[in-house]
């Protein structure tokens, strides 16, 4: 019986092992020799350039740097509009995990097809196309094959900027405050025509992190969604959970942000300048979205949904770290959890439900000279809502 | 239409204060009297002793003390048995916040009902009875209707030791590490007769705690559910789910558990010596339990649970505080939640559950002057499982 089995084993492994040499058979003799060809030297780094963190102080410079040839899946984007994130601050500060310098930030990007890979049927020169917050992933794996390729089973999401990249010249992806990019075709999103690139750019982090958990709130017309935390990705919650019909909530530390959170229809707009301000709102909300990039006091914010209701974290505060009152959280009986972006599909979604419904970022413009002065305002809370870097400024 | 508005509210506000008479009137004359009485000189305190801490020091020592007289609606409870929790230690060292001493702990309590109030008819004289972790409420909130004393809605919930309690002679609630305790009827458990009083005493809040969000999980049988700390209440947690149908698999630090845990018919028991030891697990568990009263990582525990289950944390870390990884946590989707004992009608049917199943936790009778070693191999985690003080020996 051990014998058998032993041999089943056997011939399962030989069976595993055949059907590997035949995939390899079966491959695409154009790709092989494509991927052959990319290897020689005649295939050339892409030159860009952009602003870079050098190390961990905030601070950003002009940098020129490479990008790897392009690819058979590949697309090159030039890049006409790249949007702030507070992720990006974190990053290069070193906030969540040490970093790799130098290093280019930017998952918010938007431009023009200018090149495409052979294998390229997604795009066609000339198209406009948006990237995210990942540039790779297994794409074999169930996660992937959902369309949740940023929680790949294999470990293998790639994330925009600052991950490790064999194919990079640099060793790490670099983002998009830059005048191009090269990257896969799947993970470039179609940016139709009725929405300007400067306003479908933030859509590509700030809209799919906040779409993304809402959509699976599940919650109902004329049910109360709370948002905490209006900047960015604030101000798109209150206009996507608005626009799916909810009563908006939102809870910010700027009284001078209420006149806006009113003119995005939100129903009221509650400044805590006092955690008592959140009382009477106990157990009142059916679901709650938090964007807060810093510690906070997340048992009482949570305690304003309804018990058993949810509560979901997008902001990633220093160290990725939150912590709470297990006790606080106990009494008000909701269910926190975090989010974090989203799929490729749902990407595609959030930006064309965004350009069909007329749901807008608001927007500055600035040069390229003016990121370190937008970041320290973006830290003072002064950004209105999100700064839009013109690439051409590069 | 503004003045006739204005009538009604009165005529409302009227016929409020007639029927707030009418119940005056209709009050029980019997318990009119009894209340003035119960006022009088004559209703004398109930003399105590028991063990208390006098400081943050983590040590006890004995001490005499009164307790309120028997009041109308009050039994009195001659103490056979009190088991010690974890919380008992964290609330006297001054943990969670500062404490008013002395105070003695003990929420587990069991004993015999030796006299009654007035209006009882919950109990008679010679009755088993227990304590859990509260012993009044207002109970008038839809929370105190609904059996959810401990989630009173106007914050009246009082819980056995330490807390502000005009009726005791000391100012504060006084628990269960002595020989007898004066409480109100309805928030006293009946033992029934097929459990023994020492056995008992440890499902007052062990087994509350864990029964309570075992059943809210709603598993089914075979469901794979994990429990993460096996000390008094994770012991019990096995036995419950076990008992309920599901395949349990058990986390511990301590590898001398390993023998035990499987005698409580868990499916696995894992030594958690390294992190890495959770993750084969990844994604198995349909539920998840923890029990773990001090800080621990949090978003590696959570990611055992499947996709969008739900993880919850009934053990109190110093502070009341948990931490975790936002991103961890993002990664999962599990939902976290924390749970707080239970009500009192979920008290009643653990301890009838426990008896009727033969659900008993593992204990061991120690003295009164064992109790400061006893909290000491607690700390040690060195006891099996429950430490049970026998109150003749105070």
């Amino acid at each position: 019986m051990k014998k058998d089995r032993s041999n089943a084993s056997r011939r399962e492994f030989i069976q595993q092992s055949a059907l590997a040499g035949a995939g390899l058979a079966l491959a695409n003799p154009l790709q092989m020799f494509a991927q052959e060809k990319q290897q020689t030297p005649t295939a050339k780094n892409i030159k860009s350039k952009g602003y870079a963190a050098k190390d961990a102080s905030g601070k950003l410079s002009p940098w020129e740097f490479e990008r790897r040839p392009i690819g058979d899946n590949d697309i090159l984007i030039e890049i006409k509009y790249a949007s702030i994130c507070h992720s990006d601050i974190h990053q290069m500060k070193g906030d969540w995990v040490p970093q790799q310098y130098p290093q280019v930030p930017g998952h918010e990007i938007a431009g023009i097809v200018t090149a495409i890979g052979k294998n390229v049927t997604k795009f066609k020169v000339g198209d406009k196309a948006g990237v995210g917050c990942m540039v790779d992933s297994c794409m074999q794996c169930e996660s992937c094959k959902h369309g949740e390729e940023q929680f790949c089973d294999n470990g293998a999401t790639v994330f925009t900027y600052g991950a490790a990249d064999k194919t990079s010249p640099t060793g790490i992806t670099q983002g998009g405050y830059s005048n191009n990019i090269v990257v896969k075709d799947h993970f470039a999103i179609h940016i139709p025509d009725h929405i300007s690139l400067q306003e479908a750019a933030p859509l590509l982090c700030a809209g799919i992190t906040t779409y993304s958990p809402l959509m699976k709130a599940n919650f109902r017309r004329g049910d109360k969604v709370g948002v905490a935390g209006i900047g960015g990705l604030g101000h798109l919650a209150i206009k996507l959970a608005v626009a799916k019909g909810a009563d908006v909530y939102a809870f910010t530390t700027s009284a001078d942000k209420t006149k806006d959170i009113l003119s995005f229809s939100a129903k009221e707009a509650v400044v805590v300048d006092d955690i008592l301000k959140l009382k009477p709102y106990k157990g009142k909300l059916d679901y709650m979205i938090s964007t807060i990039p810093v510690l906070f006091d997340v048992a009482s914010y949570a305690a304003m949904v309804k018990r058993n209701g949810f509560f979901t974290q997008v902001g990633m505060p220093v160290g990725f770290q939150v912590a709470f009152s297990n006790i606080g959280l106990a009494n008000s009986r909701v269910n926190f959890n975090a989010s974090l972006i989203g799929g490729i599909p749902e990407t595609q979604e959030v930006v064309h439900y965004c350009a069909d419904n007329k749901i807008l970022p608001n927007i500055q413009i600035i040069k390229a000279d003016q990121i370190n002065d937008a970041w320290g305002k973006i830290l003072n809370k002064q950004a209105r809502y999100r700064y839009v870097i013109d690439a051409a400024t590069f």
